[in-house]
């Protein structure tokens, strides 16, 4: 059978690996950042201005396209790849993390069940219906319907989405109808608890899928215990497949991640934080509407190539567009941030090839800090995720 | 003394003119459509994006940037053409039109005082001030402080609002400090009224000003009115000047208007159409928010060569980021509209260097009555103006 998706491991430095994922749109170099295009498109970006900041793959939202237009209207206009005009590689993921953290959903062993966001109508989310969307919408990647433990969770709720997760994964590899075409990847849940990870872990690796992610991550654990996680997790899944790291995140976290042997990464992070004046720099974060950015000539950050940065607009001019609620604002500065995160990325890739990711990493933090530092007095719960 | 604008008559085709305005910025070819960039940016758009879809000239709105971020901290900034990051010409208003329709604003001899909407201060904007801050933000082309009279106006009221312009012109030029960087354009007031256009007309041309304006229209008099005025006011200005209608406007207003010996036009239509959904298209507007859009795999033209529509993006997608409130909307549609503005006035530059003018408009009216037609019974005040 073709295989829709292949793996190489070109290096390693300690845990970190670089590699590259082939799939049938086009390959990505990793570890890899893909930004998020929840409604089929990169908030305040044109595809050409994702690609161009060196994104080689874009993650949408199963959930939010089966609600509206419907996977079978993506389906009609060519697929996720036509419709969205993103030729490259595309990850979608299987709708249950936002399901699951809608106010009045049931969940059973069957599926989730809830009243749709768009018209209020009765919807049912199951590991074949996820399947079914997902084959529809034709991502490269598309991911197991799992159950995501939210935090915190004692070990039972853990046991439990361990359980749904290993039973679903079953129902979801029946139901893949493209498996020539899309990869599906399997998704290690367990929470917080060693012992749970690993039986999942274990249990999905005797599956031999294509790929493995960690979730349950991102949810609000904080830092710390992000790490412990990735750290003791990422060492249960095979070498030679990728592994993607949910949700995950800052700066800081992506290259903890990476240092644990992580691949693949999506956040909405650079884009969000862009639209409410967030932007990311070298020496750290900075918050675009305060006043000492007021009188700026310099650009965001003055070591960057982005079109922002490049093109001179400067602080005192986004500060500007921010106070005037102009949308330049947010198209300037989600251009600057998600070049900022494939810059890092692309940083970290050429850090292992020659062997010193770990320099790499401790520099940037070194610099990186600099302005968190000064943000930590009056910003002192930013860190722990949005 | 050197002159900040030169203006080359290339052409005609009955009262048509095919035109050339050089500035010390670069060289526009008229007729020309500048499109609107109030606070310094065109909305949704990159200055490049702007620049590619054919403009080769800005309107920036004076009173808005005096308030924010005020004209010095622009001035500091490089002028409007450093702090905007367009590097050819520009043009700002006086910031009359604006004062003038504020709720509270008191108008006499000396100026306009009103309450600052940004922060709620007293402000006075006179002819002197509103060239200061013109000359501090640097535009090719700035306007003169004119009283802009309603519509409807009685006969006094149009009759004082010459009077005003004319008190006023002097005081303008006379404040004027950068007479050989930036061409001071004077503004012909008179609403509907022949004699009273006529006199301000010929007060302001005995002035040998760079260029002139046709204010006070585009308030609400719609077509026919808007014709009659600039048909019997268009002759009373000097071949050999550009002539601006300032705020005009719809497709069929600016054909009407070149046909009429017009050079140069503004309007924020295309990019505010644009963010409430309204396609130009070669066949009329679209509204693509309508359902019969929902599952249309057409670009928004399929006769367009614009980012949007070269680049497959269907009005299906564009109906689905519209109904998901994705900035993206804006961003495509802004750039399919302000592309065929300037493929509009383009078309218009080829038929009068050929001697067809009046065949090219009629031509262009009768493909482009096909959607206007459909939309009439549920839009009859569309064409009203916004």
């Amino acid at each position: 059978m073709p295989t829709p998706l292949r793996f190489e491991l070109l290096a390693t430095s300690g845990r970190a690996r670089r590699g590259r994922v082939h799939t049938r749109h086009g390959t990505v170099e990793t570890p890899a950042f893909m930004p998020v295009g929840t409604h089929g498109a990169v908030k305040a970006m044109l595809p050409e201005q994702v690609r161009a900041a060196g994104a080689e793959m874009v993650l949408a939202n199963t959930y939010h396209l089966a609600l509206r237009p419907g996977e079978g209207l993506v389906a009609k206009l060519g697929g996720l790849h036509g419709f969205m005009r993103w030729p490259g590689p595309i990850l979608t993921d299987s709708g249950g993390f936002q399901v699951f953290s809608l106010p009045k959903v049931e969940i059973s062993d069957r599926g989730a069940h809830f009243r749709s966001e768009v018209d209020g109508s009765a919807v049912e989310l199951t590991p074949e219906r996820s399947i079914e969307i997902q084959n529809a919408l034709g991502a490269d990647i598309i991911m197991a319907f799992d159950e995501c433990t939210p935090w915190p969770a004692d070990e039972e709720l853990a046991r439990q989405g361990v359980r749904r997760t290993l039973l679903w994964i079953d129902r979801c590899l029946r139901a893949h109808g493209r498996p020539e075409e899309q990869a599906l990847f399997g998704i290690v849940q367990g929470s917080v608890y060693p012992h749970l990870r690993r039986a999942c872990a274990e249990a999905l690796v005797a599956l031999d899928l294509p790929g493995y992610a960690i979730g349950g991550v991102s949810v609000g654990e904080g830092h710390e215990l992000l790490c412990r996680v990735t750290d003791e997790t990422a060492e249960l899944l095979p070498a030679e497949k990728p592994r993607y790291l949910m949700g995950v995140g800052l700066p800081e976290d992506l290259l903890a991640a990476i240092g644990y042997g992580m691949d693949l990464f999506d956040c909405v992070i650079p884009t969000r934080y862009a639209r409410s004046a967030t932007a990311f720099t070298a020496r750290g974060r900075i918050r675009l509407t305060h006043r000492r950015y007021r009188r700026d000539a310099y650009p965001i950050d003055p070591s960057c190539d982005c079109h922002a940065c490049a093109g001179a607009f400067s602080r005192a001019y986004l500060h500007h567009l921010f106070g005037a609620n102009e949308i330049l604002s947010a198209i300037l500065t989600s251009i600057h941030n998600v070049r900022f995160y494939q810059r890092l990325v692309a940083g970290a890739r050429r850090a292992i090839e020659e062997g010193r990711f770990e320099i790499f990493r401790r520099e940037f933090l070194e610099g990186y800090r600099q302005e968190e530092e000064r943000r930590r007095p009056r910003h002192s719960s930013a860190s722990g995720g949005e």
